[in-house]
């Protein structure tokens, strides 16, 4: 591994730069963020070796473009117009369709390999970067067979250098799922801090009730808001329909509640107590 | 401090006994439970000094009940009216109108200290302790003025000195607050465990993909349903209120989506980020 340039030295950007360095030590670094902010701090941190600009493309062995999605749609076919035959350029976003769309036809397709890493905090910007971030989490590629072999084989050495697990999946199934397991969790959680901060107009109330629960399901609340507007839009059919489903799941309840039916609250969570079995294994913070 | 009675030997129940244990080393804790199998493990686990029965608690100095809500409405003035008249008997309920109103008219109401310490775990039962699980967490006490000013002292001491924060509170203010705070979480929780898992039958996708988001919104689906069905019944006005809101903001952002606005979504979420200050110097886990 030579010259990798991470494009977006945010949070993901920032971590896969940390991991590529701490695995490859010979490897170098270069930055590229239309934040010039950002990219001093990234310089700064010792993220990157250095600040690059567009047109040192060419000199890459592997690009990293960590952009919202909705950037990501303009800047990938731009990015694989500047890279030279034998780069390999990886995305890292939340959808998948859209994206393998812009460059379904592009003539350096084969250059390009669709990735989401699923992992992440609610922080974003340089200093959210972490080393390790990537350990023993999944990385769902899609499409790997448009990718070149000799491409492919070359980025999942890294995805598993850094400490990846590699599922492949269609981009159409990756985004169906990603709706329920990923989108509609942030959808719920914004709405439940929304609710919260509607009605408490007292924030130390807030603040000294937290801990009974609210904490944990309202982390992803303070997620940004340009990385998160872009992938609703881009998901936008699979979003509205798990949003359906969950409001007529909480309607349920609420009728329940109404009607006084108790027993049937139990067995509701009782039923959903399996989740502790689907999740056993995955390493979930206590309190 | 000498013979602590901790009635109920869970999470909340244990945690006090190992907390107790741990500042009050002279102290002796004995434990009541109805589940016999869990008062073996508490002795097992070094919660409890003894097993104790009700009739015993003439000896105690102080008594914690931490049993399901439903089960402290009829438990709590059984346990009045067995205790000395120095002895001092609290709760840990997730609910204060109720209790308080069940022994608003005891004779030894004065012996009875109305109490919700804001601290837990998803887990449950005696191997769900955790030594210091009640450090730097608040404790909402209510209508402490009907507390003789002597106990109110000596367990005031104790909270304190086990590392808790107190703050006080009226039984119909708890719970309105508590309704948004906590017990919205766990619905809100609940049934997105429950979409999740409706929709994906394939188990595997849920796990590899939890890490996106899921897992700590969904953590609170974990909770017992014998805990949290009293709970809801209790406190049920409230939380009916409160899940109306959620859903009615969960309806909107629906909304939104189906028009295409996502202006609009990107301004809600920039809005609702302001719950990271509200809640700055709480210890939220990072991922």
């Amino acid at each position: 591994m030579t010259n990798v340039f991470v494009i977006g030295l945010g949070l993901i950007g920032g971590s896969f730069a940390l991991d590529i360095k701490s695995v490859y030590g010979e490897a170098k670094i270069y930055g590229i963020d239309t934040n010039e902010d950002h990219l001093n701090q990234a310089v700064k941190l010792g993220l990157i070796d250095s600040k690059a600009a567009m047109e040192d493309l060419s000199d890459a062995e592997v690009v990293i473009v960590a952009v919202p999605v909705n950037t990501s749609l303009k800047l990938l076919p731009e990015v694989l117009d500047l890279v030279g035959d034998d780069a390999v350029v990886f995305d890292a976003g939340s959808t998948k369709s859209l994206i393998c769309e812009a460059v379904a036809t592009h003539p350096k397709r084969r250059n390009f390999l669709a990735a989401h890493p699923i992992a992440g905090t609610e922080f974003s910007g340089p200093s959210a970067a972490l080393e390790g971030l990537y350990r023993n989490k999944v990385n769902i590629i899609c499409e790997v067979e448009k990718t070149a072999f000799k491409l492919q084989e070359k980025v999942l050495k890294l995805f598993t250098d850094i400490g990846m697990r590699i599922r492949y999946m269609d981009p159409g199934a990756h985004d169906r799922h990603i709706a329920y397991v990923s989108h509609l969790s942030h959808i719920s959680s914004f709405m439940l801090g929304k609710t919260v901060i509607e009605k408490e107009k007292n924030e130390r109330d807030i603040f000294d009730m937290a801990g009974s629960g609210f904490e944990s399901t309202v982390r992803l609340a303070k997620s940004s808001p340009a990385m998160w507007a872009p992938i609703f839009e881009q998901n936008r059919a699979n979003v509205t329909e798990t949003l359906e489903e969950y409001i007529a799941n909480l309607q349920q309840f609420l009728d329940l509640m109404k009607k006084g039916e108790f027993d049937a609250i139990y067995h509701e969570m009782e039923n959903t107590n399996r989740i502790r079995e689907i999740l056993k294994g995955i390493n979930v913070p206590a309190s």
